[in-house]
């Protein structure tokens, strides 16, 4: 068995990677058409679901990175944030705005790195 | 007690987070409006002081991650960096033009990852 | 002996570094005067190298950042990346255009993370 669990591998990418106790993981909206604080709110589900699978929690995160491609979105994107970290658990975290992201509709997309356990 | 240390942490983020070993911090300039040498520097600075309180220091950095939102600011920044970064300690380093940062009055965001010791 | 190993330092950056059974590295193209296809291929056979030499390879990636100056470039960039990672093994990946890279030639960036072994 190898020291590196992947899920959802495709030629292209995996879901999350984990290794040495931390997961890796890149989520993106679900539905593309959708307004920033559903895209945004579907994400974050869609990732916690992934960090559960990996065997970590919304509450072990040790980094994240938001691109947006608007920061007029920053406010919405944040109240989304704030009520889904679990208090006193934030990560650390940089956000941008980027030119797009790879499909026209994203407006936003996150990459974490959190503790297993 | 747990295996993750945070520090300054807020409904929205950490400065700090600790685990397995290494340090993950973000900082950004604590003045907006001063030019990109001084908003380089007292960021640095800033993160220097960050990384002593997490139990690292500048000489142990991994990797770094350089957001900028004009390019023209590169050999500004990089004049500070260079003279930050005790010799022979280099992290690996991205250097990016985004098109805004949270604040529209920085000019420059780091994000790093950081050995213990 | 260190138990930080870096290869290529310069006053400004390492070309990798190596902690705790994971290399960071970061690339860019060797030549910023060729077509995107060519700057991807050749960006990742200098990224293999490094991967060889740090102790790990392009089948233990974990995560990969791909920053783009233009998103008309995703296609040729993925035809290179999708041929390029090991099938079965392919790591967490972002994927964003940002507004320039350090040299203005370059169309393509790329950070990495990877498991020794």
């Amino acid at each position: 068995m190898s020291d590196i669990q992947r899920a959802g591998t495709t030629r292209r990418y995996s879901d999350f990677c984990v290794h040495n106790g931390v997961v890796h993981c890149v989520e993106v909206p679900p539905d593309a058409r959708a307004d920033i604080s559903t895209q945004t709110a579907q994400m974050l589900e869609s990732l916690e679901r992934f960090l559960i699978a990996a065997g970590s929690s919304k509450d072990r995160l040790l980094m994240a990175t938001l691109y947006l491609v608007d920061m007029a979105d920053y406010a919405a994107v944040n109240a989304v944030w704030d009520a889904w970290v679990p208090e006193g658990t934030a990560p650390c975290r940089a956000c941008v705005q980027v030119v797009r992201l790879a499909d026209p509709g994203w407006r936003v997309e996150v990459a974490i790195q959190a503790a297993l356990g």
